[in-house]
């Protein structure tokens, strides 16, 4: 079974809102294995969204939309349902006397567009929204699934799951996607396309390769659709070898990314790290929090966006300020050590630099980075990265590399 | 002229990129004037990308693709362009000759793939790529607009400013969207948009209203399609009206973020924050540096991410950790007024909590966060919130209640 997601909202199409919920969405609906094959953002606009739900359910077996249940008049995904489906809306009481109840919790009534909001296309299946106040709704249409949930993501998600995913499940005749992914670092597209090449000619028609750069990093993804055992195996071979012939290149697979592959290490040395951090702002001490079970192996950061706390908490010499600049090699060292200490950590990343977009010099232009990595034993490296204007993008960069860097010297340990 | 935004590529339809391209071009383009109607991912797939390009060129005036221009083998854009306007593709000398540069500067030399990547459609205009070596594209086809840019979001952008929006402006006749946005906290979408209907009820039919409810804050979005000045005023008009409405529940309305309106009041009052994090592992301290210029008012952070760093660098009291735990209220406020101190700072903000989806308790469920905003002067807030088992969900919305908090006692003062 193939699904196509529709996304409904101008916020959307006008850029307030960056798309998370499809992303999530297509990666649960993969690991059911039921390919995304098509997702469109469709406008607060009756006539669009029924056009496009036309247009889906000629291309695909499940239509899931996100959006446009809530009680606000710019809310149409019901009314575009019962238009599509030439169906009239009902008001539905066990959705109203949910809402009501919802808000006498909070000590309120519902106003009339919530009256609005529980009139649902006549004889639909609501699915039960625990998060919020927007009925989820399914129903079979031509021969066709349509799910429309909430476009709120923590409502959508509950939502999905466990409802929808059930839904899913019973309906599904079996995967059809299988999809495993390489992490990679320090070479690009071309060089890791052409060194498994032979390996991937001789891969059956049926996986697909692809090659995705990002920020010093290369994911690779081997792709197989098929539900026969015999092309399942061929698939898991290929893997194997690419995996073999990636060798150092590879930093992680499948659900171990680059933090997950520095946590395990970590974890298994029972070694802890901390960050000092001036311009990436704290930015690596949340990538490496974000994983779960952090608190194993970080213990903390020193975000040092000001001199004084360089000289206060890591011990930076204030005549290395002086003589060097706070964007140096001789900075970020005394930074990284005074991290170790400061923390008492086993490993410690320091990084400073003028992430812009102003603040440079003809000598340290914007985007001027050094990071440091450094262990308890003495060990250490440093690297200095030349970056462009744009502040988000340096904080990530830099960010991302100081943990490349981390990682290749606790995989050298 | 409205636009359609085509995404290629698998990696957004099975979840692992997140497509902010989309959101960052809509931006742009509706500040061009120029709304996107639909948005579109399809697949790595030359008779998918063909009929994307057809069915858009039905709706929009102008049709921007991303992703596919790559070397390796899953890039196929190019190849489906020559097939759309059925014209051949041929060897593009200079395309090549940037590669060959850009290599040679590494001391290497490109591939069989890069001489791949150098066959363009015949005939097209092609836009230079000064972040990498996948080329951009433009042609005029049935009378649209077809603009190509590459999905690796910095040589996008590197593409799209100054190239595509130089020559958006000789094609288009002129704005027919503009878009203005409030930014509220304190109250839900329902009551807010009650709050102003007889605002928005008495707004012309080419206005139209959103509602967008994220994490404790709602934004408002009034849109106008037109040309015309005199809707133009009307449409300036209703948002002054929908300003005043707001009052006290408005914390910034269009470039003005949460972020930026804290930066603004601290930079008036001369006042420097600090944060001292332990759930939030550090989020709170980027979300405030990821804003040019953050020097000016952000000094610097302890993410105490460990009890000893709450009790070394905090003053946080070992005998309060005992009594009331690390997640209490009386832990918060010791880390909020200890940072004051050790950051020598006038205002402080603190987070501790449990953001699972482990590690909580009967008393202490996954979720349970405690939030202090404490002031040199001697002002101090505390807020208790009880949040779900989503991990990062919670790391956000705590970050996100904070500043809210930080806001909230700035303007009291």
């Amino acid at each position: 079974m193939k699904a196509i997601l529709i996304t409904i909202g101008n916020e959307v199409l006008n850029g307030q809102v960056v798309d998370t919920n499809a992303a999530w969405l297509a990666q649960e609906l993969l690991a059911e294995g039921i390919p995304v094959i098509e997702k469109w953002s469709v406008s607060d606009d009756i006539q669009a969204i029924v056009q496009a739900l036309q247009q889906a359910s000629d291309k695909g077996d499940i239509i899931l939309t996100t959006g446009g249940l809530g009680p606000t008049a710019d809310d149409l995904t019901s009314e575009a349902f019962a238009q599509f489906m030439k169906i009239p809306r009902i008001f539905h009481a066990p959705t109203y006397a949910k809402i009501e109840i919802l808000f006498n919790q909070l000590g309120r009534s519902p106003s009339d567009s919530h009256l609005e909001q529980a009139r649902l296309p006549e004889g639909v299946d609501v699915i039960p929204n625990t998060a919020g106040t927007a009925p989820g709704m399914h129903f079979l249409y031509q021969g066709k699934h349509f799910i429309a949930m909430p476009g709120v993501p923590f409502e959508m998600k509950a939502i999905f799951d466990p409802h929808v995913k059930s839904l899913l499940r019973s309906v599904n005749s079996g995967p059809t996607r299988f999809s495993h992914t390489f992490y990679t670092v320090g070479e690009g597209e071309t060089f890791l396309e052409d060194l498994i090449k032979d390996i991937t000619r001789k891969a059956s028609a049926n996986i697909g390769f692809a090659f995705l750069p990002d920020l010093y990093k290369v994911r690779i993804r081997v792709d197989l659709d098929s539900n026969s055992k015999e092309d399942y195996d061929h698939w898991t071979a290929i893997i194997n070898q690419i995996r073999d012939r990636l060798g150092k290149y590879r930093v992680g697979e499948g659900d171990l990314t680059l933090e997950k592959a520095i946590a395990q290490i970590l974890t298994r040395k029972g070694w802890m790290m901390g960050t000092a951090e001036s311009c990436t702002g704290g930015h690596i001490a949340h990538q490496v929090t974000s994983n779960a079970g952090a608190s194993d192996y970080f213990k903390g950061s020193i975000i040092a966006y000001h001199n004084q706390l360089k000289v206060k908490y890591l011990g930076v010499n204030q005549t290395t300020l002086d003589s060097f600049g706070a964007v140096s090699e001789e900075t970020v060292k005394e930074m990284a050590l005074g991290a170790l200490d400061a923390l008492n950590t086993e490993v410690a990343v320091a990084v400073t630099g003028i992430a812009g977009p102003d603040g440079g010099s003809v000598d340290k232009p914007v985007g001027t980075v050094w990071i440091c990595v450094a262990l308890k034993s003495g060990k250490l490296k440093t690297k200095k990265l030349q970056l462009r204007r744009d502040r988000l993008l340096n904080i990530r960069a830099s960010s991302t590399m100081a943990l490349i860097m981390l990682y290749g010297i606790l995989m050298d340990e």
